[in-house]
């Protein structure tokens, strides 16, 4: 018991030393906390100070450590916090940054807040910068990085040998070890590895130990084709260029494996309801409310158009009260079957296991697996209604409303998201919530409406 | 129209021709359209073979083929295939893969299946491959490869310069282009990069150009803080030490970035009630249905559960039979506004922006929310169920409960999975399902129970 008295009361938490030592501007403590912290905690530790805070601690270190920092938080944290500092200290801190780190950043922040940090930024790395934000983020000129190495052709081994040594500091942080090759147009027409410079002798040129027309691919190149790219080719990275065979940038693997993952969570959000972007409690409680509203508004609308199918049956039901206790049930048994549906051809579309255009394949085997289901639930269900109220005609319309509704909500669970590919919508949105109104209406339309057919057995 | 006649009416799919190729056991044939296909359309082509096309494919081509075939579709579909070949063919098409894709490959087969393979392959590798099987599959040792450069740190540059001329060819497929460097016992001692092999004298000894003492991992470091550390550091790999500082394997940042992209997949696949691994509409129908149910059964149960607060209350139903239509919309909005709160925290969990013990902060942050979401919403339908019926109390017993109910859910959503990482585990698999069987008992018992309380009125 002792000890919970001996313990020291505040400042236990590290944003509360933090805190403490950015009132008193001691930036040497700020220094040595932040070591103290590590990675795994800067996060959490930046996410507990408030927006003013987090202000003075990035303006009290120099540019090259808050960018350290900032490059240790997610991005969507990132970019709050930047966006809230001035333009000029915000371009300092950006500039410190790798390129496609930048454009990361600098596309998860309000337009007018990137146009106001890339005037702050050189203007040579200010047009970089823009050029990549010019492509669609998941498109190799996206998800590229201009900092490699390329020499023209006609360089021989010792030219490229010590332009290497002189420059080593710039070039120690790029993370491409190939060198690339172009002609005098900037046209990619090789690839040289560092080991080949090792054992090459001093005058030989470039273009006698490349590797001619080596693979690339263009700058709108889609996600897609890149992650087949690197299935089938173990490279780190891979040139992009641009109409004219022009080198422009290098995609790393893990690029491309980052924006996968980014795609897969913003998938799980979508499903889960949050949809403006990555909601943390940090945030202010009316931005986090209005974006959770947004959403339920919407549920909200399509739920009273579900009901309105019970409201159409208020006579049935007041007949038979026990099918208030099933609708519930209906509705939310269907769902969760066209759920499923939806995730599998989601992820039958996403691994190219399956085209768009193949609904009739989908249905086919929807309509199989439903059967079975349907058959399986609907059984379950019509036994326990019988059990419970030990009237089988009860059994009968409970559990074949279940079993119809389960055929229905697999079929178009199936075939929703391959119809929304095709019109080009993201079935990650919207499937979800049209499916649960069609099954929800289905469902109680199917209840009552057998209901309505045998009312004088039930 | 006349293009319908003039076009051929079989064989116009390209899995159509491989599977002709394969009756007329046609290797050369087979080669020649696998080429056709390119990568993006292999997994689809694969998908569409049974089982023993599969096979016979499989084992027509050389290993070499076979595996630069698998290594290009999914892990999940081509586990399946591998899995029903001959042991000694699986194992001579998994020799011929990198040390990571291997044990990818063999964890996701059935513990018999991958035991048999092992027992075809060199004894050498398998052993290797079991080691590696042993890790937990998102660790550090799960996840690295064992293809790098080590020397000991008395060897010469000139020394590792002839060895890299040597085994060039062998060496030209690791991706790690760094040089470790490692004492007599094997412990790690350094790193050095290719470019100082270029520019130091063949006699300096490797310990001389090595940075001493590089950042590495242990064996059983976890997917989070492999992540940190690859945001803190943007290496390419780093390596893998057992706890006597022996290097045993390099994780590439890129398997890493693989391993959360796996991790985000999983969670959507668990969050739509897919949650027996990966399912392909290529699966029997009987493990794709079988599957689904599992899960479909458990949701039953959990209906029954909260149906039973209906059943309780019916005689307030009965009197009040408009109350029906708002029992499945106080669920799904509840429902909603609940899995709201779960994403949120399992993604503040994920970027650890959160401990698992601050249940208080969530309570309170989510509590705030509830409380204005509640308002909004249930004003919302207590207004809309006034204009329907044109009774006040009805609007405030139905606009009440969605309030209270949203305030609940949002509670509960936002604690659920702190309180399950505690209880050590997955948030994805548990915390849907239980919160919306205790949202939805909630929500009935608030509609009915406020109802009771307003007989007379309504």
């Amino acid at each position: 018991m002792e000890d919970n008295f001996t313990q020291t009361p505040v400042m236990d938490e590290p944003w509360e030393r933090i805190r403490a030592a950015l009132e008193l501007g001691d930036t040497e403590l700020i220094r040595q906390l932040l070591e103290e912290i590590g990675t795994t905690e800067t996060s959490l530790v930046l996410s507990r100070l408030n927006e003013y805070e987090q202000g003075l601690l990035m303006t009290l270190l120099q540019p090259s450590e808050a960018a350290s920092i900032i490059e240790e938080v997610h991005e969507a944290q990132a970019a709050d916090i930047i966006e809230s500092l001035a333009p000029e200290h915000a371009a300092a801190i950006v500039d410190e940054m790798q390129s496609d780190v930048q454009a990361d950043l600098l596309s998860e922040m309000k337009k007018d807040s990137a146009d106001a940090i890339l005037e702050e930024m050189p203007p040579s790395e200010a047009e970089e910068t823009r050029a990549m934000l010019s492509y669609p983020p998941d498109s190799a000129g996206g998800l590229m990085i201009t900092e490699y190495l390329a020499y023209r052709q006609g360089a021989t081994v010792s030219e490229v040998r010590s332009d290497l040594r002189e420059k080593g500091d710039i070039y120690s942080d790029y993370p491409v070890k190939y060198i690339y090759v172009v002609d005098d147009g900037g046209r990619l027409t090789g690839v040289a590895w560092m080991k080949d410079l090792v054992f090459s002798p001093a005058h030989t040129l470039l273009e006698r130990i490349m590797i001619s027309t080596p693979k690339r691919v263009r700058e709108n190149c889609d996600l897609d084709e890149l992650r087949e790219f690197f299935r089938e080719n173990r490279f780190y990275g891979v040139p992009v260029t641009d109409n004219d065979e022009v080198l422009i940038g290098v995609v790393l693997s893990e690029a491309v494996e980052k924006a996968l993952e980014k795609k897969a969570v913003k998938q799980f959000l979508w499903f889960s309801g949050i949809v403006g972007g990555e909601e943390f409690r940090s945030m202010p409680l009316i931005k986090r409310s209005g974006r959770r509203l947004s959403w339920l508004t919407i549920n909200i609308v399509l739920n009273i158009m579900a009901a309105s199918v019970i409201a159409f049956y208020q006579d049935t039901l007041e007949a038979v009260i026990a099918l208030a206790i099933f609708l519930p049930m209906i509705s939310d048994m269907s769902g969760c079957s066209g759920n499923q549906a939806i995730a599998v051809s989601m992820r039958e579309l996403t691994l190219g296991l399956i085209r768009p255009v193949e609904l009739a394949r989908v249905l086919r085997k929807e309509l199989a697996l439903g059967v079975i289901n349907g058959l399986a639930l609907g059984t379950l269900l019509g036994v326990l209604a019988l059990l419970w109220k030990g009237n089988p005609w009860l059994g009968i319309v409970v559990g074949g409303a279940l079993m119809v509704n389960t055929i229905v909500a697999v079929s178009i669970g199936g075939m929703l998201p391959l119809a929304l590919k095709r019109l080009r919508m993201d079935p990650a949105l919207v499937a979800s919530p049209l499916l649960t109104t069609v099954t929800d209406m289905c469902g109680f339309f199917f209840v009552l409406g057998f209901a309505s057919l045998m009312l004088n057995r039930l």
